[in-house]
């Protein structure tokens, strides 16, 4: 097995976010509920772009967002993504560079637009999200190369993706060649609905190619249809295979088939924002097991991701998750 | 191995809690720290004895409590304990059999009279305590004959009774019977001062003798010296013994050589007093164990059991602990 030269590599939707503060009244005038995430289409993203206010915009995205966390972790993350040509999908280009993340998949031809996720803050701090997905699962075999697989210690999918056929066609060509390359497969459960959705599908990839399993509490009650945490746990765990099962405030349980570890949240003086908590959490994860670290420390450095990114408003670090994890002694 | 009489035999200090409700001026004027657990000699015990209004005496004791629960259960539970041939200790015998409990430890000779709780509730709902020791800890070698021993599927030794030198080699003694007889034994932590003092004894113990480990969270973590309760976790494992560790509103974590169940808390409507919650823990998982049930059920049964106690004042069931175990669909 070759060197590799990133830790991870992880494929996802690529989403532009467009956050602007707003007031109750453009929340009704535009028949927005307050606090939810609704998929919309792409004349409702639009307009709502059109007349949004003094919009900030910036790269995002669940899988995307984990490979920005590994970046200021300081390790070597790549994102395989679609965006189409149009000044968003610049916008999330550029920012995904300077975040220090690779990306170089081709974008997408013809008129269906970047996706974009229009996110309306209420003064009460409530989030309001309109994702139109746009060309993001337009991903293809092509964007898979076997090289650019194999370059990645880590290959790390996103259980939304499933939802479209040509993209989990490309997975599936994906994760063939990261096995065919001696490489470890990650892949998170994205979310409850979508495990509702494929839930059969996901359970034969965990017993299949899957090393590294990531799902929060919901999810994975979801995934084994319980409302017990212990049965959940007691199915992951006859995997046999790597796992981090987060519980919000009551920490996370990380596994293997010989270790299991029950770590408490770290500490955070306020929770401003809960949004992305998830996806840091596997940055931690993932950059401390690409790195080799015991299973214990790479369930902490998620644990620290994590408490960042939920104690402001955002789902990216807003400082470096490294100093951190030094701070921590755990690097 | 002979079939048992008795599911457990418990060995611990017989306390009788004398209870009253009271004023905060008499808190003050009798130099009582409120919401705390003082150890008092047998002429306050005496003095606040007389004091009180209107007291209400009720046998306890960690131990004593835990084979109460056990009764409630439908199991068939024993005390060894020291009593005086006094008025107390005669309310300790008579309570305690009432409860359907097996116990006939020969009454201590001498003056020094039965343990005894002295607990003044003020309006505010909270609890001081005044324990006087008395001749709890006056047990010998002779209170624990091999027949006795022998005729309980597990012994459960509760670790308060470390401080004396005289209960600590009749404890010892019990240990060897049982382990002669084929019987398991059972030993809660206590109380994280009480690790304090014996951490290199009971340390040893578990590394011995012991099957069956019950330790709160602090307690755990007191063991081996921690600020983190995965640490004391793994370390608990690596015994390979039967544990049980509780974690209050974080649930429980039970396991053995072979399994680890991550247990939710049992909802409970309101929390009025959580006395006494570690006590039906125990009292819960040891009868489901003395029955042969599946380790997750033994860990089900002790938070019900402990659910039920913190939901009214008092360290002993209200209700029926086998008709709430039943209606779960655990027994």
């Amino acid at each position: 097995m070759q060197d590799a030269k990133y830790d991870v590599l992880g494929i996802g939707h690529a989403i532009v976010d467009v956050l602007a503060q707003t007031t109750d009244a453009f929340l009704t005038e535009h028949g927005i509920a307050k606090g939810t995430m609704t998929l919309v289409d792409g004349f409702r993203a639009e307009t709502l772009g059109r007349t949004m206010k003094n919009p900030i915009e910036a790269s995002g995205g669940s899988c995307a967002n984990t490979m920005v966390g590994i970046a200021s972790l300081g390790g070597k993350a790549a994102f395989i993504g679609k965006v189409n040509d149009d000044r968003l999908g610049q916008a999330f280009g550029e920012d995904i560079h300077k975040a220090g993340v690779g990306f170089d998949t081709a974008p997408a031809k013809g008129n269906v637009a970047t996706a974009s996720s229009h996110i309306l803050i209420t003064p009460d701090g409530q989030r309001s999200m309109n994702t139109y997905l746009g060309c993001a699962a337009a991903l293809t075999a092509a964007d898979m190369t076997a090289a650019k697989i194999a370059a990645a210690k880590v290959l790390y999918v996103e259980g939304y993706l499933w939802d479209t056929d040509g993209a989990k066609a490309a997975i599936r060509t994906a994760i063939a060649h990261a096995k065919a390359a001696g490489r470890k497969v990650a892949f998170t459960l994205s979310d409850p609905f979508c495990v509702g959705r494929w839930r059969d599908e996901f359970k034969a990839l965990l017993e299949g190619d899957v090393d590294i399993l990531f799902a929060n509490e919901a999810e994975a009650k979801a995934l084994y249809e319980t409302e017990s945490f212990d049965d959940a746990f007691q199915a992951i765990r006859k995997l046999g295979r790597t796992a981090a099962i987060t519980r919000s405030a009551h920490g996370a349980v990380v596994l293997d088939a010989r270790h299991v570890h029950i770590l408490d949240a770290e500490p955070v003086d306020r929770v401003e924002d809960t949004t992305g908590a998830g996806d840091q959490y596997a940055a931690g994860f993932l950059f401390g097991h690409a790195r080799g670290l015991p299973l214990a420390t790479c369930g902490r450095l998620g644990g620290i991701a994590a408490a960042e990114v939920i104690s402001h408003v955002g789902p990216r670090p807003h400082v470096s998750l490294k100093s951190l994890a030094a701070k921590a002694g755990l690097i």
